[in-house]
């Protein structure tokens, strides 16, 4: 795997004078188109051994390029606020937009890729990670993302002589820490586990790039060239770039008339008296617990989706009135910012993950996609399908980061609608809440249950079921509500004190 | 996940009577239309609790389609031959042709999910199937396959209900055994384990559909239907689609004039004497290693590939000397045969693996994908692409199987390969060897040489590295081919003892 990247490549001093003005000037034009059109972002990795030349490179190319439109993050040691969130949240924060360049010195790999050389983790634990790293890569791909993956290599003798080399000069030798001799004395070990690693993720979407660290001459100029022909062959392919066609089996046909929201008991109601003695102990419990000292190891999301005027704004703030204001936020879900639509499609819920001891409510969410883009035809059917995937891989991440995830579709019946739609456009401050859009939607009933159904079938996994709340009467929803919110922030930190 | 397959869907006699005949109907006439296109291979699987109708269903598709064009394979305990394969062996061989469809009872889902369920297997080993099951499909599917996968469910109450009413009827009695029982007795870590492969394993090109099992019309019609529109919707694509394109960077640009075939010390020799001694010596030793009781737990593949005239015949001459003929094998790869051609790439390489104790020599092989494929543009550039990491996975798991692989390039210069050329037109009996194709070849020698350096970089893996042989000298060659056979063979005999 490393054969051409120990031959000791060179590039002589005239060679490179001649050619790096070209190169910066190509470089700038396409940086510039890029810049314009805008249609996809560029995602540049350097990862390598110590001592390749990785932040030389790195800085060559900011000196190189439009620093307005590339952008570097030195992904070292997590901060708080990142520790606070599931392991691949610094990343989507730094995602670069459409038209612009991110630099990443350091990846998804370097620490799974560290932990495992120095044995702190097991060959399973690197697995699953390059399984993220991957599906975080094929997510990012299909949303139209170009990736490019340099690993800058040396031989053995070649990084000894370049450590050394750093060592002798005054102006470099601060460059060259303990740990590097430390790493270098493990060389083999670590060439071992990148080779593997470097194997199992040289994918067709994004392969890496690996490149002779030595000669500083020869390296700056291939990965220049590299970074140039790649964003010039992916603009030149830009117009006639079709998302992948989806040769998946179609959803389950509606053979029968039987389906998971048709099963509901619709009639089910709490009279005022239970409900509110209900009220006092669920709010008083769920108070409790999130005031425990055990709350502040896990944090919860909680998704409310459901039929227009199902009553999601009543249940948030029968939830929101048992906590501390400074605990929580509630993210309402509309139409997706300037910033947002150029970044991937789960970029804006990413953002708005909770610290520990926090908890978000989602009024709408990620499911926007499988539910009114995927009616309204807002995206294409390959988007919808495989948002499935990505949602449940996104959520598994947050589960394993120990946030809880509750997820309700608050359900009422068509009638029902009718009659709420109506008492709306009588009274007069409840008048703003309906709108032409909520009559349109209304037409589509069975397109959208359809959806629901497909939805729950998709996306309720053992780690983030959904919860199908009767939602005709007001006061049992929020009760169920509250008392499912409790029962699961209960069951998680239960299992913090089993394990 | 399995909310919608445990409603207690129902169809009616009626209904039921009335549907099939059309459902049978559409069914034959879209399997018409498949054979005639034949334009790609439609693979089912057929997965679930026991007791949902797996069978039952297998045997109703055979009745209601036409037998000539869909074959079934129930994958229970592997045979003799196939503990001798890799695992994925067995599936191989069994790929439907492009135009055909193949029915799969089991998968390569089943084993692996029963041995964790049993806790044979850890979470790891389950989680390494999976993804060998992913990396199978894609490949499948980037060759154009159709997969559908049908998962049938029933609910605990439902299982127990149907394994008794089995048990009460004298004519399906048998069918319930024991295990059936023991198997029910978990249910719900049969479940759980279910539901998680299943959510991991549903891709966008191949999700699971689930199929609520208990009621054998509602199963029926739902399982053919889904096949009916699968196959429809891929027949009326078919004419627009079009492989996904690659945005990915290209290979690493030529920037100076050094790659690994040019650093080759091309002038090593070996005289006469010392020819014959080394001979007698390597020969004798890799008679005695193959002859070894321990070589009956591996085997071995060999794969010759090389510049045209650059000694590969010669070279496996000098192996085969020293091999008993009933042991190996040589397969010289050609253009693929029409059978071939209605298959995976690899399948045909898949087909040729040898049995425990034995050997096969390869002259030329699969990485034609990547060498000539390439170069002539016979396959487009995201096939090719993605080959490498098509090829490195399939040879992980030769390796896995304690196949040991051993990869020569028999490699000369430009100015011997003429000389040989030239010598051949002379001599009478090697006339036969040159052709029109092979002056074609050489003229486009550095396109080649591009492509062989890349294939190096990319395939030469830590458990299946290229040997790179100076052939300018046939003594030469011969000596460095036998000896690196024999040293892999040895480490890997050797590794057996260790662990």
């Amino acid at each position: 795997m490393f054969e051409s990247a120990e031959l000791g490549h060179k590039i002589d001093k005239a060679t490179y004078d001649e050619e790096v003005p070209k190169l910066r000037e190509a470089l700038l034009d396409a940086q510039l188109e890029l810049v314009e059109k805008a249609s996809f972002p560029v995602i540049i990795l350097m990862g390598g051994l110590d001592g390749a030349g990785r932040g030389e490179t790195v800085n060559l190319l900011n000196e190189w390029m439009d620093p307005r439109f590339i952008q570097t993050h030195g992904m070292g040691e997590p901060s708080d606020e990142e520790m606070d969130r599931p392991m691949m949240w610094r990343f989507w924060r730094a995602l670069p937009p459409k038209g612009k360049i991110g630099l990443f010195l350091g990846s998804w790999y370097t620490w799974p890729m560290l932990n495992r050389v120095m044995g702190v983790t097991k060959p399973a634990d690197l697995d699953q990670s390059l399984e993220r790293a991957k599906r975080l890569e094929k997510m990012l791909t299909d949303e139209g993302a170009l990736i490019i993956k340099f690993w800058l290599h040396l031989s053995k003798e070649k990084q000894k002589a370049r450590l050394e080399f750093l060592e002798k000069n005054p102006k470099t030798r601060w460059r060259v820490t303990k740990r590097d001799w430390e790493h270098y004395k493990r060389y083999d070990r670590f060439v071992e586990v990148y080779e593997s690693v470097l194997r199992h993720t040289s994918t067709a979407e994004a392969p890496w790039i690996i490149v002779e660290g030595a000669d500083a001459r020869y390296r700056s100029l291939t990965v220049g060239k590299v970074i140039l022909e790649t964003i010039r062959k992916r603009l030149s392919e830009q117009e006639q770039r079709k998302p992948a066609e989806i040769a998946a089996p179609p959803l389950l046909p509606a053979i029968d008339k039987l389906d998971i929201l048709k099963t509901l008991d619709m009639t089910q109601k709490l009279d005022k008296k239970k409900f509110d003695e209900e009220l006092e102990k669920y709010q008083g419990k769920l108070a409790m617990l999130t005031r425990d000292p055990g709350f502040k190891d896990i944090s919860v999301v909680v998704v409310f989706e459901g039929n227009d005027a199902a009553g999601k704004g009543g249940s948030i703030r029968r939830i929101t009135g048992a906590l501390d204001a400074r605990q929580y936020q509630v993210i309402p879900i509309a139409a997706p910012t300037e910033e947002e639509r150029e970044q991937p499609y789960l970029w804006r819920f990413w953002r708005q993950l909770p610290r520990k001891g926090r908890v978000a409510i989602f009024d709408r969410s990620w499911y926007g996609r499988v539910l009114v883009e995927r009616v309204e035809k807002f995206c294409s059917e390959s988007d919808w399908m495989r948002a499935y995937m990505e949602i449940n891989d996104f959520e598994a991440q947050l589960v394993r980061h120990r946030i809880v995830v509750v997820k309700f579709w608050l359900s009422i019946t068509e009638d029902e609608q009718l009659r709420r739609f109506e008492d709306r456009q009588k009274t007069g401050f409840k008048r703003f809440k309906i709108t032409e859009e909520d009559w349109r939607n209304r037409s589509k009933w069975e397109a959208y249950e359809q959806a629901v159904c497909d939805m729950v079938d998709r996306t309720s996994t053992a780690v983030a079921p959904w919860t199908l709340v009767e939602a005709n009467d007001k006061p049992f929803a929020r009760i169920k509500v509250l008392k499912t919110l409790c029962q699961r922030i209960e069951a998680a930190m239960e299992k913090k004190k089993g394990d």
